[in-house]
């Protein structure tokens, strides 16, 4: 930093991963969200798209729109980014500050070796479908009420959508077992349909397999926490495809570095990704309460 | 594109030069902008810095935020951006698209010789301080009369504003002859501040030396038009410094590819950047008009 551009080095043998993320006050995260919980989070949903590819994160860019100069916001913002940024040793190198309405734009650059990125397009019939962690809690936490009704479960739900660990070591631990994978960030169906589209493959998935958190489910019930974890987005969980035969093998590893992961359902031949219930009959989303996430 | 993260591959005994900058409406530019002018000068301001360093471009990243969608923004702005990206075979490898106030944000990436870029750090007290083309001519297009006072004139000054050529071979062939290097958008005597700081060295500017094209002095007289190269900004020319030795091979070696250059200074010992009238006397600002750049 100090020129008009960084200089930056990738190792030998490794490719480089870039991904960049926008965020926008009031469309993606709401007045008033702590200033560390913002940078925290600017960085974590793009470290996620790194996780997703088996990158290991380097450095990063940040572009701040602010609508003052305000020393109480970027001191914020700067502990929340760092808090995450410093165990990956992830280096900012560049990025400016400019006056307009308040929007993060963040990127960042890993390192893969060569030809090993983890990407959508290689699931295949007879693979089974996995996702780390537990799933919805971000979409539960903008609809818990206003009055205390668990403050356990408020915290745990909250930290859940401003705090959102990314999952790199599990992306690392995945590379070259997994044949795709994709970090859930607009909701499981979609993302999943991103995964089948690339693969020219369908999806089938066990609504009694869906990952909840004990927090979501205490809170909201177990119908309406699996409508969130099908559709709510914003989890920042990795969805993979594996071989069948590698399954218990992969998810034994991801449990070694302290990561659940939970089997959720099959790639077919086919297309999209449908939902069967507990008796194998797809489930009619008009009945199950989540058309409001089409 | 696609996945989660665009992988790519440096080649081998390059280093990746590294750039970035948000344009947010009513503050980079005016309301009413064209999409096409902003889709060019969002890449250009980007590819001026990588200029400065002597790197070759190579990527970029789109961060785009819009009101609502808007298919004639998009296509304008794609087109505008893509006339300019294709001479130089830049690859569009990521991005986003967002709700919220319209703001670009582009990042760009390109190659240079491992510990061949250039840097604002190695002036030396003696080299000669040389400018590309012309400046001023933006801060002017800003200022012009509502009414007709010279079509020729307003085209050509308002084509500096919307459409800046980045320097991308003047920089090429400055890579390895020019001892401090810098792109002028602030302002040409804020940017050979940086110099002088990055240097620590002081430099001394020839009020009469600096080049203003025939549009600006025609338009507002010579003393504003001097004014506007000091301090105007949005120049996206190339300042740099070269030893005194060099300077009449590398001023030739521009010429020979189509970008005139000027020495309009000299690096001295000491700090800060001064302006000389014709008889050697320190320019007082109070008395010149140019102080509201401050």
């Amino acid at each position: 930093m100090g020129d008009d551009a960084a200089v930056l080095a990738v190792p030998p043998g490794q490719q480089l991963a870039a991904a960049t993320d926008t965020l926008v006050e009031g469309v993606h995260f709401p007045l008033g969200t702590a200033p560390s919980d913002l940078g925290w989070k600017a960085l974590a949903v793009n470290l996620s798209d790194l996780a997703a590819m088996g990158a290991t994160p380097a450095w990063a860019l940040l572009n701040l729109t602010l609508p003052a100069a305000d020393a109480h916001f970027v001191d914020g913002f700067a502990e929340g980014f760092t808090q995450l940024a410093r165990p990956y040793r992830l280096a900012l190198v560049g990025g400016d500050t400019t006056r307009g309405p308040l929007a993060i734009t963040v990127s960042v650059f890993g390192f893969v070796p060569e030809g090993r990125a983890l990407t959508r397009a290689r699931a295949q019939a007879g693979d089974a479908v996995c996702v780390t962690g537990s799933l919805g809690d971000a979409a539960g936490a903008l609809h818990l009420p206003s009055r205390d009704s668990g403050q356990g479960e408020r915290e745990v739900l909250m930290a859940r959508l401003n705090r959102p660990e990314p999952r790199i070591e599990a992306g690392l631990a995945l590379r070259g077992a997994a044949s795709a994978c994709i970090d859930v960030s607009d909701g499981l169906m979609a993302d999943l349909g991103h995964v089948a589209r690339s693969s020219g493959v369908g999806i089938e998935l066990e609504l009694d397999q869906l990952p909840v958190s004990t927090a979501l489910l205490q809170s909201f019930g177990a119908e309406q926490a699996r409508a969130w974890a099908l559709g709510g987005g914003d989890d920042y969980e990795l969805a993979f495809t594996v071989p069948a035969a590698a399954v218990s093998r992969v998810l034994d590893e991801l449990a070694r570095i302290g990561c659940g992961a939970t089997c959720i359902g099959r790639v077919v031949k086919g297309e999209g990704v449908c939902v069967l219930d507990g008796r194998g009959e797809p489930v009619q989303p008009a009945h199950r309460g989540w058309e409001h996430f089409s």
